[in-house]
């Protein structure tokens, strides 16, 4: 039978020595954090200090957007039915597709097709504006920008203070700023880049292949899942009617990191 | 209809506002590892700096195993048949089960169950050879134990090291030790406390949630399952035989984190 | 390594034959209703003419009931965010648990309970009722009575009638018709026997194995979520706000088969 | 909040009363096979008593195919994990997938479009002709011939056979039966129709959705898949290496059905 021996580059095991890309995982352990590691995982190499931070911000910014958004109602639902924990995130994951969270790849998409633009001479206006003018004729939506609740999205401005605090801050941080306002002018409305633009970005910025762009809101959203899961199994009873606008928060009141 | 209003205690979200657990996501961004805010989102608070320290170890502990375990055959299988990333995500986690993950839970109980002798008045020794001796009489198979590969999994000192460390060194990592020493006298043949055996004994030290345990482990592992995904999909040919056994390492050579 | 040579006693595949449970495939086709080869696949032999036609009608008994199970709105919501169909089937078979078609499995192992009251000298009456007063003691509810919305549910004495046609309505049918009179004196209100029941009666009947209740619902169900999901695809637009209770039916208007 | 109000037309639930389509269960129940009610779920009208036999003879045809198939590796994987039926069932629908099932649809397409071209003042070999040229000349891959096994699969003719008998076998049937033979004069090595060709042309016939493919091969694996977890659960022991080739076949020998 063919194809019976096969390759791969992720991780050696031997009696008592685990390595990952190469590193004992046990060194690693304590000594580089788990936003390192993962890129590491995913790239094949550490990343600087700097950049590691960058990941760490970009998986918090993406790890619970309270309890809409059709994952977690997912998993809230199955949660319900008395399924157990890992069901109930698997099926959370099988929501995060094209229309929720695939929003991240189709910006990647669209932020390389600018570069591309740029690479073969015109300025970053003029590639976000024949961008902008293309989708509207073709009456393409331009996914990263705009959101249902926020009209100037916190993680945004954050992330891109974070990757210029990281020197990776360049061309794709710069394009999707001129589509923004290409897209003020040509719509007459404001759609600002959201978390999942700024995000394509910065990915763009770190030479992410697109394809995990899905995977990378996968990985921050998983703990969140798993909160809203655990706290389906504590309060509630079973086999609710489960409509997400119909909730309360009632946790902790506003707070603030300690200097 | 009854139960439309419900509450959670996990995320607000305001126009322009995102708060977990009462703190905005864009001030968690770039101050707070993501370790610190998966624990945040799970647990209500803020790990201390230690704490958030040893869950970044806990997780880079269990972040990978290689190819072999059934939650990476599953994946690959999925994304060999043309699926998506996430639904070859979601089927690994689907079998991060009883038998696979779900020894860090079981094993947290056995510890539980040693900390009630101890409660009761029994020492350490005397609590771990009553359960190894009950667990002997009743055939049952004690979970956190033993490694199919490794003699002395490298992952466990370490943890143990960093739980010192975190000053989250008790009763909970004394009382494995002893059970180790039990297992040892009863059955002649070291088992010694595997990565699983060491993660309950954390656990249990920073008092998490025993349903939780599932949950930490599928946290840790969903990047792996990721990597092993992205690897099948650029190196490998769709519909092909996987033989988990049949496989090569041709990463990185052994390499070591620069002082 | 062990456990390399396995057994199955399913399929026997050679060039050019296809044989379930040693009955040609093709043999089949045509000639055996899906109904009876399903019961083939699962235990072994043909079932009569008499007993397919009863798994027919249990099959078709469960094949939907309306948008509000919660394994619909899961298999919609997935489906609303554009992943794929299986993706969507895949996620609604995760919430046919515990709660959700568990029923019938947990009805079973209460007629199995009463079966073993009767075999030790009982009458059906006596172990009905010592039944009901042990469970109302524990406070423990009998899973198979009462629904929801219907006061009759009409796929129960159907079902009965069917059983009684096929000559396998016997001692487990007497029981659960008796538990029914036994909970109406004791809690002074109707629980009728649901679907879940008379399923679990039948599959006990037909000498089940009771680890397969689950698995009856579900191959019932698929072709329903189905039909839910390429609706959604069909007829409404993505990450719209999924609310059960909040749709009308526009379907055709009641109708009846000819004779 | 838009679009809180929606229609559904697939099942209508009041007291008492559960109607498909129109239909009231109950009544469907014992008067139409499972095969019938599931054509009627799907396509809104009950099928006539020939069609409904034809929907029963394509789902037996792909009820099962061994333990080799990788939705049946993933399903046994999963199980072996200690996992509930109902995650291993859906872990296996995960890998029903592009190219495992998923050439039922792209057969659709291609028999579509030589439709198309007959439409268009073609003659059915001109057609297939052309289309086996354009694939070789663009090196893709035609779906729906071919197999690694069968060099002659016996389901084929049996399909086409009933398809004659159901009055169903019309254009398309006569078209992929002159691709065929285009094949095997433009390759000059037989590719005959396999069973995913078989299902798409008379998919095709029947004039299904193509959306609707993949949905039938899951309708008809589904009890096939339960068949092998339940096996694998009563058989197996847990976490074992499972190695599809190293299987043997210890279930009844050939036998057929009496006349």
């Amino acid at each position: 039978m063919a194809d019976k021996t096969w390759k791969t580059a992720i991780t050696e095991i031997e009696p008592n020595k685990i390595k990952l890309r190469g590193y004992p995982l046990d060194e690693l352990m304590g000594n580089r954090s788990f936003a390192d590691v993962v890129y590491l995982a995913l790239r094949g190499e550490l990343p600087t200090p700097k950049v590691g931070k960058l990941i760490d911000a970009m998986l918090v910014s993406s790890i619970d957007h309270g309890v809409t958004p059709p994952s977690v109602l997912t998993a809230m639902t199955v949660a319900s039915t008395g399924a157990s924990l890992n069901s109930a995130v698997a099926a959370g994951i099988l929501a995060i597709s094209k229309f929720h969270g695939g929003a991240i790849e189709a910006c990647m998409a669209i932020l390389q097709e600018a570069k591309g633009l740029v690479d073969s001479g015109r300025s970053t206006d003029e590639a976000a504006e024949s961008l902008v003018s293309s989708y509207k004729e073709k009456k393409k939506r331009m996914s990263g920008f705009g959101h249902r609740v926020h009209t100037n999205d916190p993680r945004t401005p954050r992330l891109f203070e974070l990757a210029e605090e990281a020197e990776h801050s360049g061309i794709y941080i710069e394009l999707i700023k001129a589509i923004e306002s290409a897209l003020d002018k040509s719509a007459g409305k404001k759609l600002p880049v959201n978390v999942d633009g700024a995000i394509a970005a910065v990915l763009c910025e770190l030479d992410f292949w697109k394809n995990l762009a899905n995977a990378f809101f996968i990985m921050a959203r998983v703990p969140g899942l798993v909160a809203h899961v655990a706290e389906e199994q504590e309060r509630q009873r079973p086999m609710r009617t489960i409509i997400s606008a119909e909730h309360e928060y009632d946790g902790p009141a506003e707070r603030h990191l300690e200097e």
